[in-house]
């Protein structure tokens, strides 16, 4: 039986707890729960105390000699980060092709040597199970060294049903191998093949008879993703596969209107979407539907700031009543990082989100996401114990002091992973 | 006697060795002497040898059982990073202000609730010269972390000679003690003393009267730098300051052309500048003067991203034959980090440099804008073995796979300091 652990003199504990029900939007973003000389029980990985030390140490009196005691005196400690989006498992690398970029070589030229999204098809392709499940766990564990502890992960580099496979048996594998929890998502409709150029409809009646069904035997996948866009697939096209998708239970998220205003937002409300991802170019018209059906809105900064696009406006979908998520977007073409801490700072600096509501974005709303509002994204009493401390005294520090992972000690369901 | 140290197997060893003498600009900013399979051998806390495994093998044959052994096996090894432009030494901390300026309090208000550079000129003012060694020692430790074993540092923050003369002497105590070279710059004229305001030659007579004399007799400075800009300093008072110090042997560095075009790089070039900084909206009359003087761009991407500014042009610099470094302007008002990781990532991704000529912004480059390149910014026979292991196997993975800070392992002077 492992010892309860017992944290102490937290200088700032930051809860996440709040009365609001579901995805926190307007000023409910900014309840961060926040508790001065905080402290946490932990029992069999799950939160069994919340209070001032004084109260936990009142309460417990009589077990305190059992408990494994840790003094977080001068520290900050929230919730586990939560990265809602990502394609983080992938075959190879694309650091050569980063630099042709910056070396002025032209986009087409870099496109017609292999680059672009189809390399990492390619490489995805010929790359086996295993070295997948290699290169993965070593983003997964930069992940964790950035005190993120739940990582939502989409197929989508393979574009047929082999590979599509491939990816999401590699997360089932990591899910039980790795102290991360990965919440897999699959994202067949990532882009057109280009055996289906042109014929994007066969590929959507492909999609839905051939590879749906067999994801959802296998049980493979939460969540159902289209990349939804001018020249991909059209709301249409994304409406019908999303809805195929709800028949076998998969919950449906978009990516949309990333790069213009194409009716991605509109139609996340429409769907009953649980998110809406990217948003750069939503409408006005969008982002109020997407208030009213309480769909989130997943932002990702790091990839505007890596395409030197101006950001989300995450200030104004706020405002505008829309509950917002943040997360790396991490994959090898856009957004090569596994930087949550960085993703907060963005927030704050790019979309004018203030360091509370970055906060939010990265623990509650983003475990709302992915549907794991439940059990995780607060430290409140039954939630499982997912910390972080930080190397800094308040939130307001760890988005001010930007650029600098300050994760000092991770606790991933009560084990101290990380510090 | 310590040993002597012998790292093999290094699978990219970026030494920074070419055969440009001084600030290295064009095609040579891309010259990082690389050697695959590289090896060095350390010895009193020099550079004695540098060349593939098997060379340094041979060479040292019959002394290879002395050594300590490091194997660096599929990693890359570069000079320790140099940041050539902070005001790392000061009281106080401003993340509340950051918070309001989000949470939407107008400026003025902030400003009237004592925010602001005045903030830290008070904080600074009210610290004890113990109070700012620490908070500075943290500063220090988050910058070795992040690879970087030399840091400049600016006073600034007194306004008046005896807390100019603290921040000097802070850091002079601090080169004593701490693992990294700091080399100090006076910058007496960082903005306008309230008290001065509207009598700006009044200033500048008592700084060339009160204060440079003394900073030069006690040696406390090298460099003597100046804030030249609109409502602050002009060409002409900052002209006669930097003269001046000149008397006093003071290398000059100005801050110039940072909010708007104001002949500040055409400055710089006519005094003999060793470096301009931020140069965001320098005029190209002022880029071509400054690639013809040699005077070095020293470019702060990450305060421009924090700003929210467009970075500065360090594409079109390189390419018109200026020499650029590139720096943290590691401040607590307008770029709060110690990140020189995210500074060379920022250089590829907002000012469009390749990731090589990042690297040379972030060593060789920058040693030279702190008038060290004799000795540090390389990895050459009889310099200083100040060097970084990075946790990836390239210069260009280490731009690519951005936000994340890889440094593994950190020697100063010979001696493992991080890692
Ligand atoms: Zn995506
Ligand atoms: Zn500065």
């Amino acid at each position: 039986m492992a010892k309860p652990i017992w944290i102490k003199n937290i200088h700032q504990l930051a809860t996440l707890a709040s009365k609001e029900e579901g995805p926190r939007s307007k000023t409910a973003m900014s309840e961060l729960g926040i508790i001065d000389d905080g402290s946490l029980w932990i029992e069999d990985g799950i939160i069994q105390a919340v209070g001032s030390t004084k109260e936990v140490e009142q309460q417990y009196a009589n077990r305190l000699q059992e408990a494994e005691i840790f003094d977080a005196t001068g520290h900050l400690v929230t919730p586990g980060l939560i990265d809602p989006h990502t394609h983080v498992a992938y075959g190879g690398s694309r650091e050569r092709e980063f630099e042709m970029r910056l070396e002025g070589v032209p986009y087409m030229e870099i496109m017609n040597a292999g680059g672009g999204i189809h390399a990492t098809t390619r490489m995805t392709r010929e790359s086996t199970e295993e070295e997948i499940i290699n290169q993965t766990t070593k983003r997964l564990d930069s992940f964790l060294q950035h005190g993120v502890t739940t990582v939502e992960g989409k197929s989508g580099y393979g574009m047929n049903l082999e590979t599509e496979l491939k990816q999401l048996r590699v997360m089932k594998q990591l899910q039980e191998t790795h102290p991360i929890d990965l919440v897999p998502t699959f994202m067949g409709a990532h882009a057109v093949p280009p055996d289906y150029k042109g014929k994007e409809d066969e590929f959507i009646d492909h999609l839905i008879k051939n590879m749906l069904p067999v994801v959802a035997q296998e049980k493979l996948a939460e969540f159902n993703d289209v990349f939804c866009e001018k020249d991909v697939f059209t709301p249409e096209q994304s409406e019908r596969i999303l809805e195929a998708g709800k028949m076998y239970g998969l919950i449906p998220k978009i990516h949309a209107d990333e790069i213009v205003a194409y009716g991605g937002a509109e139609l996340a409300a429409k769907v009953g979407a649980i998110s809406a991802e990217h948003l750069l170019k939503a409408s006005d018209e969008g982002i109020k539907a997407m208030a009213q059906s309480g769909t989130i809105a997943c932002l990702l900064p790091a990839t505007a700031l890596y395409l030197r696009e101006e950001a989300a406006n995450g200030r104004k979908m706020i405002d505008e009543g829309v509950a917002v998520a943040i997360s790396t977007d991490c994959n090898p073409g856009s957004s090569p990082t596994t930087s949550m801490p960085l993703v907060m700072n963005l927030a704050c600096i790019s979309m004018r989100m203030t360091p509370a509501e970055a906060l939010t974005a990265a623990t509650y709303n983003a475990a709302c996401a992915i549907n794991r509002q439940d059990r995780l994204g607060s430290l409140e009493v039954g939630k499982q114990a997912d910390l972080v401390l930080w190397d800094v005294k308040s939130y307001q520090e760890l988005q001010y002091l930007f650029g600098v992972n300050h994760t000092k000690v991770v606790w991933k369901k009560g084990v101290k992973v990380v510090g």
